[in-house]
């Protein structure tokens, strides 16, 4: 049985990336008065900006900041280059402490031609090197599997199962999973894993949007919550009867919605969250 | 260990629509004279000829038919759309006999926005409708696992354990799998799953080509063997370590390579062949 619909905006979280028109000071009032609880704030959205006072900014309009996106991409052919990931993910959790995030979402990564087995080697032992770091900062870590049509240049984790895995190698309460309906929703075994997921205390965040047919473009072509044929509801049931109680963060990349009038589509995500999740 | 380099073209078989701008008459003596011992004919290439001399054609070539592509695409919304798929397979399985092809490879089918339990459901009906037509003729089913990026609208069959679970249920020596790289070489079970259908007599067909990195088009931007990041040598190695001793298919959708002379290009797959599979 699905889950009850969705009767109030308390759980409801948007990624800047989503309203990308739309600068931070432009998205942060504009959120806080459409009702909007959660933010995930993306990188750029921190570009030129006193991240504290961003943070600040953020705080004072009752926003809760659910995530820093992204860090991760951490394989690479050579060592340095791959230190210079993990400097640079050490980098982003200094942001997230300073933003005040409790968490980052990982974009794992891949070296287009390399092995997966390779990469997922290398996302794991960079993930260790920056764990360290990472808890010392208060900074969760949650590893976001991708689409598999994203496996050879995006991510090398394409599924709930491999970053359970790594969940478990990594053996830390810091390290947990982004699961992202866009990427997920075909896995037959997605109930089963994020049930696993739950009962393990990975299940740290919780991403959505749709899936569009014909989708015309690899990254940036993303539908609204009912616009597509992912049974969101459906599957935020199986979060939550995983015990996942935090928020519902919808995260759009879409050229088509971009272009159009921002306010008018923050309305249209807050009845697609009721009619849609 | 990866397999060994292939070192003739005796297991070579290429899909006619690998070179879409040749007809059937202008493909075969091409594919014949460059020493191409199979042929995967589509039934787009057998508009308005006469079927039974198509086959004596290419046999008199001295080509194997390896298999008819496609049916299959049996999930439809109401009862009298699902009959008329199993009737439209019916006759792609006359056609397979007329032809004298052994096999028809089956692209299953979805509904956008139909759960992808259902449209398997109703898949499984439809070959089990259409089965006992194609054993009266001698023609073998190979359902095609597509590409998680084609579920909600190509096939609701995705991976190889999916497959395998469909021929566990028909139980048929007329029932198995036609393994691609292109939609599998992202799933890490990969070699787990080709070995156990090598075990259970399924492993039916093994097709290549590569995956590039930018793909610019869902579905006609694939690459030659070596223009991309597949494993294919690893794969066929797995194919053959589950026993699989048939044709090794050169099957790419390409606009760009299309566009180009089609002689050149059936001398470049024949190098990327014994190169890159």
């Amino acid at each position: 049985m699905p889950a009850a619909a969705l009767t109030d905006f308390s759980r409801l979280c948007i990624h800047t990336i989503t309203t990308k028109p739309w600068s931070l000071d432009e998205a942060v009032p504009r959120y806080a008065a459409a009702g909007v609880k959660g933010i995930t704030v993306w990188r750029q959205a921190l570009e030129g900006r006193d991240v504290t006072a961003s943070g600040r900014l953020i705080r004072d309009h009752g926003l809760s900041i659910v995530s820093l996106c992204r860090g991760g991409f951490f394989p690479a052919l050579g060592a340095a280059d791959r230190a210079k990931a993990i400097d640079e993910n050490r980098r982003c959790i200094d942001e997230a402490a300073a933003l005040g995030a409790p968490m980052i979402v990982l974009v794992c990564g891949a070296v287009p031609g390399q092995s997966l087995v390779e990469s997922r080697r290398q996302i794991t032992a960079g993930i260790a090197a920056v764990l360290p770091h990472a808890q010392a900062a208060g900074v969760k870590l949650a590893i976001e599997p991708l689409h598999p049509m994203y496996a050879n240049d995006r991510s090398a984790v394409n599924t709930m199962s491999q970053a359970r895995a790594m969940c478990r190698e990594l053996a830390s309460p810091y390290v947990g999973i982004a699961a992202d309906v866009y990427h997920l929703w075909w896995d037959d075994t997605l109930e089963t894993e994020l049930k696993a997921s739950g009962r393990e205390g990975t299940l740290f965040a919780f991403h959505i949007c749709d899936w569009r047919t014909p989708t015309t473009d690899f990254l940036n072509d993303r539908g609204l919550m009912g616009e597509g044929c992912i049974p969101i509801r459906q599957i935020r049931g199986w979060a939550e009867e995983a015990g996942f109680r935090g928020f519902n963060e919808i995260e759009i990349f879409s050229n088509r919605l971009w272009s159009g009038d921002q306010a008018q589509f923050l309305e249209n995500i807050k009845a697609a969250y009721l009619n849609y999740s």
